[in-house]
Parts: structure tokens; sequence; C-alpha cells
């Protein structure tokens, strides 16, 4: 029997509705396959903020560090919109990216047959388009020093980010994207702003440097208004993108909108060592939460991503990525994509089908 | 008789023949609104590296001030892209932009009812969609000090830049941007990425206090990512959009390619005073250059919006806006508009139908 400690990050919104059948989904697969789950849950976000006054307390970034994976649902809501921004629940999740060293976020923007309709863009445009974004998730604008709002020389306020990569960031990053790459499709497109901004020259020197070592993955590089273009146009031309922190934010959830279900879409992130965080990509939609209408497949997905890349349980991941793609197919849906002729359920009960299916 | 000096810069590629189209039309709609024009050409780009030495030659920028209205074509291509930084074609647009101030740059995304089929999105999403980004071009990340590369206390390589706004550079572009929506649909959407950057917060801050002396713009804010998803999702939700420098570059890319052709979009850049920068929104295509085989179309509306904005032409400016309709309800197009039962024609004859609908 392999033993595992998983903390649980409810968070806010439909957060623990989701968590809720992802935990039985896990307990189920477990049983399957002799692995058992110690899950213990942890306060973040606004949950945290209500109840210890900070979005990520100690305790729970300690208790992250003592698991072997992190799943986490979904933070924030209007409630804690307009607090200050060291009490706000986005604050919490840059903290537990620090805190954990979770430098690699890894994020796949796949079309799934059964959903190919649910996208904005023609059927033949989306048809098989499955991206994997690397996104940098430590470093670059987002953790740059100096910041802040500072007073200039003529008594106006400047605000003030650092977007800053070194070599070693860049590198660390880049053989993510180079390993990630030989896995998939063995195609890189790595995204900068290398004909303006100096940290991008130095990001675009070092990846190519890198792809000397990986001869086996076709690299190439790309400016980022022309990879937003691109994956509007033709996103099929892309297999694997590896990117800095702020592109790979945007261009992320560009590639995941594609699919016109983000309620289907997980990520994992991860860091040198040390347990990995694993969410899914949509927020915590308060204005659905309680009602048991959320859909927990991304979730479901989720979980199968910390098997896959957290435990190294790659059987248990295919079963459980398998399970959906029978619901699916099944014609069970939940009201985020639902369309007619099929099945829908609610949040609850679609971990029930997922259950049925494994 | 209104008199006009015009600085002329077609650049690479394509730029000399969709430029040469340009001419003509403008001298046509001239001949007919009693407008003269004083064409001065100048050397910017590639072809002022290959014949000066530099990207932007000193002599270029004193023509560009003492004119009118500066009419770009398109800049740059391979033979330049592996110059250092200084010597590179793009340096050349950012001394100009800098050069001349223009901190407005305009962006329309419309898509026109004869090309919804060429949009890579379905019809009913994007039939209708007319989106104008204003985008900040003289501050943030393109031009933050300090920036370069600079080793650090371990010998390894750092790059740097400074993503940075003072009060009133965010309050001039705001401003645009709320008086560019008064003429529009009255709709203004700031874009931020404010739950992460305090530039952000800043920015977030003034431009919400400037929807006080706009009462008719309704104001709404979105975080940068978001509004990457939501052109994919619904483009019909934006009428105008506000944003800085490097958001702008990306999102205004991103909506561009929603109409599918971007051979048909112009683009402005405007300062407080002195001349404006008027251009295609596509680039120098070296790879059709010199076989007639450009769409000038692009560069037209150029022209017409260098006629609205920054000679206040607005009659002729309908009147060239009216004859593109016009061509194109004829069934003309060029190559990369082309499809099935319309009638192919060449940069060259696409000028001459525009002189016949005129
Ligand atoms: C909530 C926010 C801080 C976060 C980010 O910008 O990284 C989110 O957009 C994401 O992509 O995970
Ligand atoms: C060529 C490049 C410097 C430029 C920019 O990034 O501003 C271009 O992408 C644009 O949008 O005009």
């Amino acid at each position: 029997t392999q033993h595992y400690r998983i903390t649980l990050l409810s968070g806010d919104g439909i957060g623990p509705e989701i968590m809720a059948v992802a935990v039985d989904v896990l307990q189920v697969i477990g049983k399957q396959l002799d692995l058992t789950f110690a899950f213990q849950e942890a306060l973040m976000g606004g949950a945290a903020i209500d109840a210890k006054g900070e979005p990520l307390p100690a305790e729970t970034l300690e208790l992250c560090k003592s698991s072997d994976a992190v799943l986490l649902a979904a933070i924030g809501g209007y409630k804690w919109d307009s607090l200050p921004r060291h009490l706000r629940p986005e604050t919490g999740l840059l903290g537990l990216r620090a805190g954990l060293g979770l430098f690699a976020n890894l994020r796949p923007a796949k079309i799934l047959p059964q959903l190919v309709d649910a996208s904005s863009l023609k059927r033949e445009i989306v048809e098989g388009v499955d991206i994997l974004v690397v996104r940098e998730l430590t470093g670059g604008v987002y953790f740059g020093q100096p910041k802040g709002i500072f007073a200039t020389e003529t008594g106006e306020k400047r605000g003030v980010n650092t977007m800053a990569y070194t070599e070693s960031e860049i590198d660390r990053i880049g053989r993510v994207g180079f390993e990630t790459a030989q896995k998939r499709g063995k195609k890189l497109c790595s995204v900068d702003k290398a004909n303006v901004l100096e940290v991008s020259q130095l990001w675009r020197d070092r990846i190519t440097a890198l792809a000397a070592e990986y001869p086996d993955v076709e690299l190439s590089h790309m400016y980022v208004d022309n990879a937003a273009m691109q994956l509007v146009r033709y996103p099929k031309q892309f297999d694997t993108i590896v990117t800095s922190n702020l592109f790979g934010d945007i261009l992320s959830d560009a590639a995941a909108m594609l699919t016109g279900s983000i309620g289907m879409l997980p990520s994992a992130s991860l860091g040198a060592s040390g347990p990995g965080v694993f969410e899914p990509v949509h927020g915590s939609a308060p204005d659905i939460a309680g009602q048991d209408k959320a859909n927990p497949l991304a979730q479901i997905l989720s979980a199968a991503m910390m098997l896959r890349y957290g435990l190294h349980q790659p059987t248990a991941a295919d079963r459980l990525e398998q399970a959906v793609l029978t619901v699916l197919d099944q014609g069970k849906r939940t009201g985020d994509i639902m369309s007619d002729g099929m099945t829908l359920l609610g949040c609850r009960a679609m971990g029930d089908a997922l259950i049925q299916a494994l």
C-alpha cells in the first residue's frame, strides 16, 4: 500500500462542493489501486481571511509543506475584492506559490471531442487542439523588486513593478518546457517580447542555448503579441508553449478559452522538490455557490494531474481521465457545458456518475 | 484650399507598393474636396539601416516633426532580425513614438460584413464586433528605467525592465479613452492586472477617479488575463478598451485577429500636439514583396484615419472608408481575403478599383 498525505484547500464559493466530489472519487480510485490518502483540510483565501484575518495563515503553509501534494479548489469572491492588497485572496495564492517554490505551472488546453461545439471558434479550427502552456510562476513582474507606489520628485505618484529574470530562473523553467515537449509532440514554442524587452532578450538567448541539450525537440520563438494572434488564428500549430509569468497568465487563459469550457480545465504547479499544487483553471463562481450546480470535472482532472505529476501514479491518473471521458460519452453534463439532448446533472450527481464509471 | 504636408515612411517589404496606392488615392480625394497634399518621402526601418546605418535617422524625425501628419506603411524583415537591438527596425519605430510623443494608439478591430467568414470564430460570435483599443504608447514596460542586462552578485546575468506609470501619464491616456468612448458606444473597459501589480493598482485608481468627469460613459475594469479570455468568448461585450502599452500590444493583436483579416486594419498614434502617425496593423510581408500581391486596404484605411484624426477632415475620411466598402461589395479581393466567387485583384488593380469607386 502506498500512503499519501494530501492537503485540501477548498477555499471559497463552489470550492467546497467540487472538492467534496474530488475526495470521494480519490477514495474510490485509491481502493482500486491500493493507494491510501490521508486528507487534511486547511484554510486559504477568503475563508482564511474570515476565520484568521489573513489569506494564507502560517499553519496552512506548514501543513502544505508537510504533505505529499496539495489539492486546491478555488479562492476569491466579491466579498474580499475591496480589501487592501495584503488581505486579498489572490495574495494568499501568490504566497503559496512563493512559499512552496512552485516555479513551473502546467496549463493544458485540450479540446475534448465531446465538447467541440462549446467553443466560440469554428469546429475545423479547434478540433484536435491540444496545447500545454508551461508558465514560469515565481518570477518575472509578479515578484520583481522594486515594486510599489512611490512619490516622484514633482510629488506625483508613480506605480512601479520590475520585470526581471536571472539566467538560472530561465534555465530552470526552460528545462521543464523542453522536457514536457519531449513527452508530448516534441515541439516547443518559447514566447517572449525580445524585440522590445531586455529581459526577453536574455530569455531568448538562454532558451536558444538550452536547445542544444534537447536535439529531439523542435524549438521556435514567437513574440507575445503574435502568439495571442496565432492562438486565435490557427491554434493547432502549437504543441508546448514555454513562457514567463505574466505572458503565461494571459496566453494560458486565452488558450483555455479556445475550448469554450473552462469548467473542464485543470492545472499543476510544481517546484524543484516538495509538494505540488493542483487546481482548476476556473474561479470560485460565487453566484452559483452552494446550489449543487458547479461542474466538478476540472477539479477531478486536477486530481488526475496530482496523481500523474505529484504522486507519480500514472495508472490512477489515466483511470480518472478515462472516467471523465466516459461520463461525457454517456451524455452527462453540468449546466455550464449543457447542450441539446444531453442529461443535466448537478455537482453531486456528476460525482456519482464518475464513481459509477470507475 | 487646405494644404497639408505629409511625410511618407514607406519602409520595407510590401511598404512601398501599398504606399504608392495610398498616395494615388489621396491625390484623387484631394482634388475632389479641395485639399492639396505635399508628400515628402523619408527613410525608416530596414531601408534606413541599409542606406544610413540606423533605423531612424535624425533627418527623418525632423521631417516628421515639420509635417502635418505621418503616413507609415510597414517596417522590418528577416534581413535585419539578427542585428543588435539599437540597429533593429523596431527600435526605429519606438524612437519615432517617443520622438513625436505619440502616447495614444488607437487600434480598431471591426468586422466588415463582407468578410465575416474570414474569421476563425463562428459567425454569430463575431458578426457586428466593433472594438477600439486605446493603447498607451510611450510609457510602461516599453520605456521604463532601469532596463538592461546586468550582472548579479553571484555573477550570473539578470535581465531587467521596469513597468511604471505616473499619475499624469495614466490620466492623459485615460482621458483619450473616455473621450473616444464618448464618440462611440459610451462603454469603456479599462484593462489592468491590479490584483497583482502596484502599477496597475495606481492605473485603476486614476481611471476610476477620472470617471466622475465623464458621467455619460459606463466604465468597467477587467484583468488582462480575463480580457484575453473574454475577447475569445464573447467579443461583442466590448466597445472601447483603454490599457497600458504592453497589455494593449497583446490585446489589440488578439482583437485584430478576431476579424480574420488583418490586411484590413489601420491604426493611429497621436500625441498631445504635433503630427500623428498612421499605419496598418499588418507587417511588411517580405515573402510577397514586389509581386503586386499585397492588400493595400489597411493602408487606405490608415490614410482615412489620418484624414479623420490627424487632419480633421471627416468628410474625406468617410469617403475613403466608403470606397473600401464599395470595392468589397463589388466582390473585389486581394489574395489574403480571397474567397469563392470573388474577383482576385493585385495591389495596383485594387488601387484602381478604389479610385473608380471614389
Ligand atoms: C488570481 C491571480 C493572482 C492569478 C495569477 O495572475 O497568476 C490567476 O490569474 C492565475 O492565473 O492563476
Ligand atoms: C514592432 C513592435 C516594437 C511593436 C510594439 O510592440 O509596439 C508592434 O508589435 C506594434 O504593436 O506596433
